[in-house]
């Protein structure tokens, strides 16, 4: 493993945490600009992490699974615009190669590196073009890892339309996150690759648990299109640079910064205008809540009432109701409100109705539903439904 | 019950079958056009009706479903426009108004009579142009019902862009169908209004029969856009005017029939220019290819793909591998085609694209699994997701 302090512990709030460097460069991906990308933890790490449950799941993810059951991943290599998902046993190959020359330029075991791969699905890796990158910065060596996470986020995109980073602080750690992610975000996890660094010192099990904890409060509470990845991956690596933390308050800030990605991926869900937030209140039980804002938050008609700011309460109403299985609901018990306006089952005066079109015409659209049979709550993320989303996906091509 | 043959048992595809009339009207549901229709039997008759699951349902579906149970409605009136939905007791006595005005025009008990309502939620009803085209209808009697099923239909309309009719013939009886619905159509029949009418001889048994294995062939294999409604009603009536007729045959023709506007209803959903039908074949049972398939022909990423003329069978891979729980399916069992191209896991000569992108551009497009585990099979119907289904729905308002 490489060092040079000088390169790592940058401070501001773009900077990694102590330990971690990264670079970025062009591999023939995309036809312009930066498509690979390497963080590493110069010293070793500890490790969680979560993958699509796609039957598809691509060699990526295969391999990584593989790795990260060591808990003890200290690097993270990212390929942009191609999925390499059902690409055969040369797929497989592929994705080993990339491990392999990761880790040759990293100094590190292959099984503590991660890789993810999202994009097009059922098109070989252009390995020549890949190859020649890996070269050139096995060549570079240090010099070669001057990227922040920001340019790394910036790499890591597809469709995205800006790269999506954050950051927080537990005691003298610091926590970074870079995602990418636009459609197919939907359910549990979908085409998200959401990597987290942080110098704070955690056992394995507290990181295992602090992961799976925020991601079903965050990335598993988002949904653009009901699609679901072939490629979902969420780590987090933690080196123990910054020294030990409380996991409890380790926990709750990675479930902000987890947040604070997610709803960074809702907003820039494909062709969105708006973020669109739906809590369900008064629940039975939490999966409860969450399955009836995500069937609101997965309306097409839903999507497209919030995209023309109309305050349709009838398609919110619709959509609750058809979840046939929870016959527990009772209309009657039932509240909507479109941000603090109740709209059922008293209807707003015909006076507020500006004041309603003007709720629904902001660039964040609250949908808040109670159904009166508990005390569960769940709020999910989404976004509108515009023609910017079928521009984008139909000329979209393999 | 009026008499007047003379107005029934027109010949010709567009007639009604032995013993059925119509009438149409306006009723200030929509600014211009007929809004209001019934469809009724001059004589007794045996039926059987199916209603939407969603927990909202509307009080035209709480009164239908009671009627129904008799298993002897011999008429249906539609208002149109307006789906008279979460409009709380204000509604129930609206649409019970309804249908004592159709009984008392035609003569027979209010329990004989199935409404249906459909549109815009939460709005009541315009009850005085309906009241005073109810007047009109009982001062004009007979003379009114000269109404054929394309009128009918065409009343029927919301945003559908045309009527919807389908006619078959078993033995001397006929079977008149007319139907509605353009959006919300799945799963359990959604947003749609299917009306069958025959002069064949059948028990109430023998009917229901019929239907319910129709409707699951048939109306449930359809799916414009995952939303259901709260108004959803498919019903047959037969006044056994032809006299009896094979059950079995009736019922491949019921079938034959419901497919027919099945169809019809998949290529006009909103903003629809092609129709989409899945085929998943080699299922471990009937529910497992209808569940795959179901979530091919709703994944935005493949209905944006068709809409695109886009080859795209990465995105049906990734349709497929989001069943999660199917866990009994290989990714290498799996075939995929486009018409009668297979492009996974061979993936097709590069010659082909251009024979491929022609498939893709035709106005049926045929996505055909097959999962290599069983002998069950399915088909679904459903259709491209288009800037037109946006704008239609973005514009849409309560």
């Amino acid at each position: 493993m490489m060092h040079d302090h000088a390169l790592s512990g940058e401070s501001g709030p773009w900077a990694w945490p102590i330990g971690f460097r990264a670079c970025t460069g062009h591999g023939g991906l995309r036809e312009h600009g930066d498509d690979i990308s390497i963080v590493a933890s110069e010293r070793p790490a500890t490790s969680a992490a979560m993958f699509t449950r796609s039957l598809f799941a691509g060699p990526a993810v295969v391999l990584s699974r593989a790795h990260a059951a060591g808990q003890n991943l200290r690097a993270v290599t990212t390929l942009a615009q191609n999925a390499n998902v059902a690409t055969g046993r040369q797929g497989e190959e592929n994705a080993a190669e990339v491990v392999r020359r990761v880790a040759g330029v990293l100094g590190v075991p292959e099984n503590e590196v991660l890789i993810g791969s999202t994009g097009v699905i059922g098109r070989p890796l252009p390995m020549g073009t890949i190859r020649a990158h890996f070269d050139g910065t096995a060549e570079r060596g240090l010099a070669a890892f001057t990227a922040g996470p920001q340019d790394v986020a910036r790499a890591m995109m597809t469709t995205d339309t800006r790269p999506k980073t954050a950051v927080r602080t537990v005691g003298h750690a610091r926590i970074v996150g870079v995602a990418k992610g636009v459609g197919m975000l939907e359910p549990n996890m979908a085409t998200m690759l959401a990597y987290v660094f942080t110098d704070a010192a955690l056992s394995p099990t507290d990181l295992d648990r602090a992961l799976r904890g925020a991601v079903n409060r965050t990335f598993n509470c988002l949904s653009v299109d009901t699609d679901t990845s072939t490629s979902d991956t969420v780590a987090v690596i933690a080196n123990g640079a910054a020294g030990p933390v409380d996991p409890a308050r380790f926990s709750e800030a990675l479930d902000d910064l987890c947040l604070d990605l997610t709803q960074q991926l809702a907003r820039d869900g494909e062709g969105a205008t708006k973020l669109l937030r739906v809590t369900v209140g008064q629940a039975g039980d939490y999966s409860q809540a969450k399955r009836i804002a995500k069937s609101v938050v997965n309306s097409p008609l839903v999507k497209t009432a919030v995209h023309g700011a109309d305050p349709n309460w009838g398609r919110v109403v619709m959509a609750i109701g058809k979840n046939t299985d929870d016959t527990d609901i009772a209309p009657g018990d039932v509240t909507v409100r479109f941000g603090d306006i109740e709209v059922y089952p008293d209807e707003p005066e015909a006076d507020t109705l500006g004041k309603l079109v003007g709720i629904m015409s902001q660039d964040e659209v609250d949908i808040v539903i109670t159904l009166g049979l508990g005390e569960a709550e769940a709020t999910v993320y989404g976004c509108d439904l515009s023609a910017g989303y079928i521009r984008i996906n139909a000329d979209y091509t393999t």
